[in-house]
């Protein structure tokens, strides 16, 4: 499928304009062609609702993105995954539409997505799609925008997906490692330096839908609970950061979305506490579920909090998928010039 | 004045037995008096409500503590400041009351306060009376409590201050530098690594008392302010941990706490933006106030800070005291030997 988003073409093709106008920053801008890897994420990391994100190494979407003369934008699923191929209601298309529009010309893109990262299963399979794109994109025009700009165009797919822009999964999937969203308006993006770390990850099949999870929220907080909430998000950006995972596993409490959102999770409590006393420092909701993460000092601790996971559902009698990753470093990455 | 607060005198003097059993941990342990400098120090730090704090260099009480041999508190106030002298209700007494019931044992302290942080200013006054207290005690006894211990009895003098057990200024005084009380139940202090940063605050010569100025906080706030301002805070420990006096800035934000106490402070609205137009980085209400601080990054920004509060105060026709200091990276500070 198809969408022609622009009506006014200009004369010449956008490629040789772009030669000549825009300088390339980075590598990139030659080629018309590039396949990216774009990862799984996990947003809220326990305490920080709305504000932190983690990137994983795996599992990643591959993206193929070819950059096209005329203002148009086509997207293929590579997969039997039954994503939007309509660009404005797709999660990739969307961010797309924003960056053509804001960059003007003619000029568009073709984009096949191979979806590993299964749609609804709270790692961040939108984001990958928006990110992957969006990184993809900017690789083919010579690297023009800076990552707050392709965080911005991002999130447009993230509006697609469940009507709230948010970007706790697109930022690390764009700057990889653990990233804070300091504020959405204006856009405020910090890197937060991460020590080594295990993650294991559960994803219960069943379905939590993003938009019945944020409603069952209340609108309303305790006072009293906000503050505990915070002295938690400063003990685990300042653990991060001084490399003290004690500090890290304390700090991974979360007293006001946790305790209501958990409910639609079976298994929930005794997933988290059976995997911290296997070892995990501690974990809980990935993004609004219905996957759950623990982190672990060790790559041992956090086999052997998979094998309680599995334990665990295969009693309950729940189809899982459960796997153990590491913390991605690097975000979205170019695979071939 | 003095009060008894033990009846059983068990044979023999406590400096006998102390010698006999505990082990100094540091210097002291020798020494039967010992003056310390207690700072003041400043709490909530705009978005960290009663979990940040921060040590000042400037002003500081003078403390003379004498270690006696029965179970017994005796304060003196060695300026025109109308203490309560009955140990039970003093803020250095009520500490030193519990610290020598979970000791056990006939030992007692003579304490006096040359209190320079004016009581009620909004900057750890009280704080300052408890902390330099428990530090002096443990000089005495040989250190044989840790600095978590200390806050711990520290916190019942802020318990007589205010009613309430809270930290954030005893933290901050006993270990100096910018601390994180992630928890009270169970008490979780963080020393987060910090700038050198300069102090300007201001004290306009108003009463705001912390029951009062407590009092007038909702009991429930918006999830949304609540994520906005724990984004603020882990934006704030990130930007004192990277050394991003900017972020720093950015993060000086507080949606809660600040746009209902500031009502209670003359003037409030134009000081902080006019200082931030001087190049302040950013503050707001110490503690619960009165005294206004902001941070800046040099010193001739400080002053200019200064000169800006010093011609708002005297327009207004408010007395005030101001002045600029530096963060104090040891907090109470042991004097002599």
């Amino acid at each position: 499928m198809q969408s022609n988003i622009g009506s006014k073409d200009s004369a010449g093709s956008f490629l040789k304009r772009d030669r000549e106008v825009v300088t390339p920053l980075g590598d990139g801008g030659h080629n018309t062609y590039v396949k990216v890897s774009a990862p799984g994420t996990v947003a809220n990391l326990v305490c920080g609702f709305d504000i932190l994100g983690l990137c994983l190494n795996e599992p990643h979407d591959i993206m193929e993105v070819q950059l096209l003369d005329e203002k148009k934008i086509i997207i293929h699923s590579a997969d039997g995954y039954p994503l939007p191929l309509d660009p404005a209601q797709n999660t990739a298309g969307a961010p797309l539409i924003e960056m053509i529009n804001e960059l003007g010309g003619n000029i568009g893109f073709e984009v096949t997505i191979h979806k590993k990262i299964k749609p609804g299963s709270g790692i961040g399979s939108s984001a990958a799609s928006a990110a992957g794109a969006v990184v993809a994109a900017n690789y083919l025009l010579g690297n023009v925008f800076s990552k707050t700009d392709l965080v911005r165009f991002a999130m447009f797919g993230e509006k697609v997906a469940s009507g709230v822009k948010h970007a706790d999964n697109i930022a690390p999937c764009i700057y990889g490692g653990i990233t804070l969203i300091r504020s959405i308006h204006p856009l405020d993006i910090v890197v937060i330096p991460v020590p080594e770390l295990y993650v294991t990850v559960v994803h219960p099949q069943i379905e939590v839908r993003t938009k019945d999870a944020r409603q069952i929220l209340r609108k309303e907080v305790l006072l009293k609970d906000a503050i505990k909430q915070w002295g938690n998000i400063a003990g685990l950006v300042a653990g991060f950061m001084k490399n003290d995972l004690d500090l890290v596993g304390r700090s991974l409490e979360d007293v006001i979305i946790e305790p209501v959102r958990s409910i639609l999770i079976p298994g929930f409590d005794e997933v988290k506490r059976r995997c911290k006393e296997a070892g995990a420092l501690g974990g809980g909701i990935s993004g609004s579920g219905p996957s759950l993460f623990m982190l672990s000092k060790k790559e041992a601790t956090a086999i052997q909090v998979e094998n309680v996971m599995k334990e665990i559902y295969e009693r309950i009698g729940l189809a899982y998928h459960s796997y153990v990753t590491t913390i991605n470093m690097e975000g979205v990455k170019v695979l071939t010039d």
